[in-house]
C-alpha cells in the first residue's frame, strides 16, 4: 500500500498528521460525478462495476484523501432480501410495500449475498485493480437498526415514529427482523472482505432516534453482534450517527474506530470512548460552506483537540452536494499541512 | 391556585410526586381538538380566543395535566416581525419569501408585540379567567435560533442547511438578525406574563442541528439574553431539543428549569446540569405506542432516575398526533400514582 496512513490511524500507530476522507466523497459536489448522475440511475451506478469504480476512484484523483469508500448504497442489502426499494430523485429511497407485520418478516429471504450483490463484489475486485495499492478502500454496510428504519418506514424520515411503533408494539417480528438482517449484513461484510475490502464501516445513521436504553435493544447488540463476527477479517468502523451516549459502551465493542457526529465536542467524545480507540469525525458537514480561511482554521483547532493519534478527519456527517470543490480541497489541504502546536 | 404543585416543582420545593405536562398536549391526539381542525384552520385558532382558549383548557378537563399551555405557536412573533408565515396542511410552515440577505434583516418590523400580538393577550386572559385558579398557565416562545431558522429556510428541514449556511456565511446579517428576534422575543414574553401566564418556556427546537461551539454562537447567547430580562418576572424554562451539551452551561443561565429530550439518560442529564435546577422531561413520544402497562413501568423508572424533586415528567418533544387517548391518561395517571420506592 502506497499511502497506508488510513490504516495506521485505524490500527493505532503514531502518525505524523491524522489520514483524512469523507463521508460521500465520491458524491454530488464533484462536476464529473453530476455528468454519470445525469445520464445513469442511482441504482444503474450501484450495478455496473465500471461506473461504481469509475465513481469511487475519482475523489482519490480529484481530491486526494487518503481512503476510497466504495460508491453503493446500504439499501442494496434489503434489496437482496426481497424489500425492492427503489431511489427517488429528489426524494431518497422508497419501499411500496413496507415490512409491517410478523408475516412480512418471515418472508424475508437469507440469500446468499455473495452471488445475489456480485456486481458489488465485481466493483470491489475492479476499484482495487484500478486503486492500484494507491490508498486503502472501505467497504460498508448500514446497521440492522438503521436498514429496519427504511424497511418498516418505506421511506426517509425526520423521526422514522413509524419503525420505532412497530418496534415498540411488535417487539418480537422487529428482534427477529434484526437479526435476519444481522446475519445477512455479517455475511455480506464477510463477502466484501473476501473480495479485497480494506476495512468496513457500519453506518447506524438513524440509531439517534432512540433512547439510550432502546438503542441498546434496538441497535447496539446487533451493532455488537456484526463487530463480534468480523472484528478478526477486517478493521471495522462503528459510526451511530446521534448517539454520543453510545460510545462509551461502544467502545468496548471490539471495533477499531468509532465514527463521532458534529454534536459532541472531540474532548467529550475522546473522554467517553477512551485512549484505546481511533475516533472519526466530525466537521460540521454544513461548517463547509465557510471559507476556505475559515475551514483552514477549523480543520486544525478540530485536529488539536482530537489529537493527531488514534483519529480520522472526516465529517461528522455525509458531504452536502452543493459545497463548492475548492472548499473541499480547502479542508483536504488543512489536514495534509496540519503540524501540531507546540 | 388550587393545584400549585407544577409552580412548587419549578421553585425547587420538595414535593410528594412531581407534576406532569405534556408538550402540545392541546393537540390532535384529542377527538375533541379534531372536531375545531376540521372547522377552522391553524391560524384562526389560534387568532380567536374563544378558540385558542376552549383548546388549551381542553386537556386539564379531559387528561388532568398539572399545568396548562397557551395553545398558540412560535411563528406568530415572527408573522408580527413582517414574515407572513402560513401553515400548509400536512408539510407544515411555510414563508414564500424567506430571510436570505441583509436587506431583508434590515426590513424585519421592531413592532409593538403587546399590540400586534394582542390575541394572543386576549386568549391568555381568557384563558386564566376559564381556568379560574386551576393549574398555572404556561406562555412560550421559540428561541431566536429557532424563529432563525425558519426565517431563512422557509419551511420545516431535517437539519436546516440553508439556515445554516446564511448563518456560517453572513455571520453579521445573522446576528442582527438573532438581535432584532431576541429583542421582540423578550416584549412578547413580557407582554405574556403581564396578561397572566404564570411561567414561560423558550423552545430551541433547533439549536441541536449546530455543533457545541455554533450553539454557543448563534444561539445560546440569545437564549441567555432573555433568561435575564425576563427571570425576575417570572419562572423560565427553556427547553434546546438535542443539545445535551449545554445542559451544563444553561443550568448556570438563571432559568428556573431545562427542558430534556429522550436522547439522555436521566442520571447524566442530571450529572451535567447540577443539582440547582429543576429538569423536565424525557419520555420518548414514540414510547407512548406502547401498551399502558409498559408505560406505567416507564414512567415510573423515569421518575426513580430524575429524582421526585425538582422534576417536572413530560414528553422529551411534542405529542405525536396519533397516540391513543388511553394510553395519554395512563402516563399522566403514572404520575400522579407513582410513590416512590423506599
Amino acid at each position: 500500500m502506497m499511502n497506508d496512513l488510513f490504516l495506521r490511524a485505524i490500527g493505532g500507530e503514531a502518525v505524523d498528521r491524522p489520514p483524512v476522507w469523507i463521508m460521500r466523497q465520491a458524491g454530488r459536489y464533484l462536476p464529473d460525478f453530476m455528468k454519470l448522475k445525469a445520464k445513469y440511475d442511482f441504482f444503474t451506478r450501484c450495478r455496473t462495476p465500471e461506473l461504481a469504480t469509475e465513481i469511487t476512484v475519482m475523489p482519490i484523483d480529484q481530491i486526494g484523501t487518503d481512503a476510497a469508500i466504495l460508491f453503493s448504497d446500504i439499501l442494496v442489502l434489503p434489496q437482496a432480501m426481497g424489500l425492492p426499494f427503489e431511489m427517488k430523485p429528489g426524494t431518497g429511497p422508497f419501499l411500496s410495500n413496507p415490512v409491517r407485520s410478523k408475516s412480512e418478516v418471515d418472508r424475508l429471504i437469507a440469500s446468499d449475498v455473495e452471488e445475489e450483490l456480485g456486481y458489488v463484489m465485481d466493483a470491489i475486485r475492479m476499484t482495487k485493480a484500478e486503486l492500484n495499492g494507491r490508498v486503502p478502500l472501505i467497504g460498508f454496510a448500514g446497521s440492522p437498526w438503521t436498514i429496519f428504519c427504511y424497511s418498516v418506514e418505506g421511506q426517509g424520515s425526520k423521526a422514522f415514529n413509524i419503525a420505532k411503533e412497530f418496534a415498540f408494539t411488535n417487539p418480537i417480528a422487529a428482534h427477529l427482523m434484526l437479526q435476519k438482517i444481522t446475519e445477512s449484513t455479517i455475511a455480506y461484510l464477510r463477502a466484501q472482505i473476501k473480495n479485497g475490502v480494506d476495512v468496513v464501516q457500519v453506518f447506524d445513521s438513524w440509531g439517534g432516534v432512540l433512547s439510550p436504553t432502546d438503542f441498546e435493544t434496538f441497535s447496539g447488540q446487533y451493532i455488537r453482534q456484526i463487530v463480534d463476527a468480523i472484528k478478526e477479517e477486517a478493521p471495522l468502523i462503528v459510526f451511530a450517527k446521534g448517539c454520543w451516549h453510545a460510545l462509551s459502551e461502544l467502545s468496548k465493542s471490539g471495533a477499531s474506530a468509532l465514527g463521532v457526529d458534529w454534536t459532541i465536542r472531540p474532548e467529550m467524545a475522546r473522554q467517553l470512548a477512551g485512549r484505546d480507540i481511533t475516533l472519526q469525525g466530525n466537521f460540521d458537514p454544513a461548517r463547509l460552506y465557510s471559507t476556505p480561511e475559515v475551514i483552514q482554521t477549523m480543520v486544525s483547532d478540530m485536529i488539536d483537540a482530537f489529537g493527531k493519534d488514534r483519529y480520522v478527519v472526516n465529517l461528522g456527517h455525509g458531504i452536502l452536494p452543493d459545497i463548492p470543490v475548492d472548499h473541499v480541497r480547502a479542508f483536504v489541504g488543512a489536514v495534509k499541512s496540519y503540524s501540531q502546536k507546540s
